[in-house]
């Protein structure tokens, strides 16, 4: 089973039950990981010693882009929290007994993460958070919530963000693994988004939850820092996936227009549709361009902040724009649930929101071009 | 019962069940429309000798304003469907027993009425219909079927297209009156869209339906025709109605992001997002010039189809860049089921598809330009 | 000579010499005025007694509209502010003295008007200015500066704003009719634009200048009150004004891509240039729509600040793109000083920024959608 | 002489001299290219027999965005059309007598190239040009003429697409060397353009002019072939140039905008000011990386059309927004001939137009897409 290529375990396994899964609003992640993890899929940029395959992250972009190739945007988003978002740091700044009792078991599929940064009024401003793990002897104690929280009512531990002092709020806050049956953690909700269907999404409360010191990844008050690296790879994750998605949209919009005639003439055969058509793979080519460059600098060491950034912003504005432009020449098939294009419609209208707004993009491009106001 | 002002029946008996009807797929419609037929808003601009109040067109537009305050696109467009783009032609060229038997009921409340112009491979190409009613004696027998038909599960009759002749594509279809519930008729399944979900949208096929001529509105061989005049009240019906829409998600986007702080200020005051949402209301403002203009024209009897093309291909478009810009500044909370931008993106989304999609609005406009090319 | 209308004098007496003041950086303003004024095109809407033919506003917006016909943007801009921009303050607050002396001349078109607002370093910003007006007896002292003084180099007077106390920068203005011969005047320069060649720009500056303080416009104080008045006109009869010429410049497209061909067809025959100018076509027919609108909500005496800033904001951006659109279809041809288009692309790009730049017209929109910043 | 570097002869041996060339409407190309030859720069991927450095392609690339600091668009694109529109042909397919008589004295900068593609009425469409050169013995007689000529009253010979046969337009075709010094060779006009004013631009008409069939390049009837590849080199070239001068104008407006201040605060600190110019940032991004890319490929003797005319299509259209968004910026000052802002608005409009109008990139692009109609 563990030489199962990507593609066969998205033909076989996932593609056939994607319908059945956006329906009932969540997808067997437990299942779905054993798979992948069995398959090596899991770790591919991880030390071996945990399981992973110790290539490079440009490995991880590959199969993120295997990975666009799941019929929906929920399942992958809930793979890359697995893999590019919630262990990055504990597999870079984490403790061997750390690694060992969380990175390893994700590695092999037999755990679930899910990573608790985001809060209500605190989405894209990570500065902000609430949630508090204070120190009592070698136990911190944890109260506040997270919200969009994927992954959150499967998720065997979290990838905690909290403030652990109160030094200025860069400095505050550390990054912890939360096993998530502690007693005192509350999954209240499990929230009704308009896309990505098949993943669950909850609200996660702390209610004087507690866990043992030596759960806290790499240093103490380096936890904003941690993240904003491991949002680096996030960023170029989400941005290959979402390219292969982009092509695949393309593609099968071509085919059905091709097949589908108006005023006597296939609709790809109107120049506006094609000439469309072009533009948008010419904008999907520049961004591929983009990621490329962009994670070759990466392996080589450098920071990419400011060009993973901009990737990031033009890959959520350039999804709309594909699925707005392509689910138009659909025509009204494109407004029924039953396409590809109208589920990417919605689906990919989250990633100018998550994992940092467009416009948490644009401040992070202006203070690497020095145009920000001076205080 | 019928003194009441749409308001009240809009906040008191419509969108306190908006949520439920959206999480059902349908709406009662002969419950609402009931409702509404007693207070006299099915029929404003129809003649009173059949029940309705007389007036001009446009106060067919200020219903449709009212209208756009309900909290989903469903319900305005089902009832949109009833007054003014099912009934017009009706109205205009029926006989007096045809107008008893169904604009009457349609304008009290008591008969639900669809449009059966769609079909499957001819959307928005109205003149490639293959639905035929061949005369027999005194009967027309139809055979075919429609798509996409909107109040199709409920209907009681149908204003049907069909070709009754082998003319030229202009010149062989008429506009007929059809039971839905004459032997023959199947309606073969809801169709499960992305969006206007309150709102049933059937497919319906005809095998050997049988009905007398005299169901025919006006001439024979004139139906194209009508239809595209019944279009053109169809298509600034619909601008008025997704106006008040795009107020109500500006306005509403305003109190929202006054209240939600990002980086320690609301996100309304963030220059990118007051400058927006002004620009916003500068497209609209414009477009609410051009439907007040179009109308005043129009009830003066002047060919308004450029004008009116126009106002319907900006809604279109426009109603996709309030509901995506305006969905941004909710955040997580945009992407949620919960609130009205997210429903507004999705709903709003069929404009440009249905009625004619921007492609056969600016076909028009070109013709009207003279730019089209010449045979 | 009285009797002839605006187009015969557009086309026998300007459009001929437009080449030629084009290439001469100046056109001959008394020239030009005193065929104008004969005619009684330079105050339509002014009072009767002063030599205006006493018709409300919407008489000046069917002259800018007639003088979108001139084959430049500078020569109607120059006539725009000798009849809508430096006038409308004297004429409504100017005591019957000054407007023998300045009002009645500049209708008749035997004075030539400038307005002195715009300064170096506050350009849109109008409350910034610097120029002082001080009253010493009966005089007042001007010493300061002017910028962008369209018609500077060959006015007989200015229409000019400055601070004449130290109160706050919203009550400290006054207008002042200043003579151009006074001793004093230094017009510095004439400044080289890319566009409206044929428009005269010039460097003010005073040093000490003179003047009886019956020179000035209605009450001390009140100066930026009535430049803001002053300002909604002026944005009406620009937006007027450029929807000639963008009218003109659709109208001379689709001729010239009539006959010119490409790929064996003609340039207007292809798809995505007809549907472009469909889509140019709508946004023009919109600002016409929000103009008309604007109009006749102000002869009314209503408050028009935020649809004129609309229509104005507008009228800069979509002129712009007409250019930018139209231009492309011309090819090589299109890129050559000769064509109207090119002229267009330059000319136009001043309105985006000149009478109040796009931001600011945003600010005032923001200010009535109440969703600036509260300090 | 031949040692100094790129930058110090633009520096000092051009950015001088390039405000009073713009006035004069032409730079002496003798002497600019004679410096140029000198230090090595018209030859760097050109073998080194005949004078180059024999390095790869990436190097053109290189000195292209080197010229970029050139504050002019006319100057590099006349060299542009030396090193690599005009010679690429003749260095892979002429021979080596051919060679050494124009390519030679080309890369030492002893004689100006220039380009004989662009026919009245064939601009865009090269498979409709009209020129013949019919052979006779062992001469051609060539007949017609060529528009948009760069460097055309100062070429000392014209790498000459004519037909030379009655194929089919794609196999008819041949590049040859032509003597712009043979008699019948008629200059007929300097072009007036709007912008690349340095840049002269000439018609050239064909009077009978005879040349020795020696000078073909290559093969009879590959001509159309050659220029095609030819493109590829001028459409990458393109837009590394463009690239630079993208940057600089970013740069300058960040500069600029930060001394400017509207309502108490430089331009720059405005979020609608910084969040644009991060926007325009990104996209210049994403077509470097596209442009590497592209090169990387080519160097490797792919065929990468499809990428280079997608290069080509952004940086024509993310010139003009970049162009129009800065000057924008500049309020008043943008709208002067003084800054580098407007002159770039102008210049920068041509490269959508010219080498291949945006049209033909989606045309080609959408050929490598399988878009299409069929016949």
């Amino acid at each position: 089973d563990n030489l199962r290529p990507g593609h066969v375990i998205i033909d076989q396994d996932i593609n056939p039950y994607v319908d059945q899964w956006e329906a009932e609003g969540i997808f067997p992640a437990h299942k779905v990981f054993k798979l992948l993890g069995n398959a090596g899929f899991l770790g591919v940029n991880k030390p071996v010693e945990y399981g992973g395959l110790g290539l490079d992250f440009s490995y991880s972009i590959a199969v993120s882009e295997e990975l666009g190739n799941i019929r929906c945007g929920g399942i992958p988003m809930a793979i890359g929290v697995q893999t590019d978002m919630a262990t990055p740091a504990l597999a870079r700044f984490g403790s061997t007994e750390l690694k060992k009792e969380f990175l390893l078991p994700s590695i092999m599929g037999d755990k679930v993460a899910c990573l608790g940064v985001s809060e209500v009024g605190a989405g894209s401003d990570v500065a902000t958070i609430k949630t508090n793990a204070v120190r009592e002897g070698d136990e911190y104690v944890v109260n506040g919530g997270k919200m969009w929280t994927t992954n959150g009512t499967q998720a065997d531990w979290m990838c905690l963000l909290a403030n652990t002092s109160d030094s200025p709020s860069h400095k505050n806050k550390s990054l912890i693994c939360l096993p998530m049956n502690s007693p005192g953690v509350h999954i209240a909700r499990k929230i009704d988004n308009m896309g990505m269907r098949s993943s669950d999404t909850a609200e996660v409360f702390f209610d004087d939850v507690r866990m043992p010191c030596k759960n806290l990844i790499g240093q103490e008050g380096m936890g904003f820092t941690y993240q904003m690296l491991q949002f680096q790879e996030e960023r170029l994750w989400a941005c290959s996936n979402i390219l292969t998605m982009m092509d695949n949209i393309i593609q099968e919009t071509i085919q059905y227009t091709r097949q589908r005639k108006i005023f006597k003439m296939p609709v790809l055969y109107h120049q506006s549709v094609h000439f469309r058509l072009a533009e948008l793979e010419t904008e999907i080519e520049l961004l591929r361009s983009l990621l490329h460059r962009s994670t070759a600098l990466y392996i080589k060491c450098n920071d990419v902040t400011k060009l993973a950034s901009m990737a990031k912003l033009k890959a959520g504005r350039l999804s709309r724009e594909v699925g707005d432009s392509c689910l138009q020449y659909w025509g009204g098939m494109g407004f029924t649930s039953n396409v590809l294009v109208s589920r990417f419609y919605r689906d990919a209208r989250l990633l100018s929101i998550g994992g940092g707004a467009d416009e948490v993009m644009l401040s992070i491009i202006c203070k690497y071009m020095d145009t920000l106001p001076k205080k």
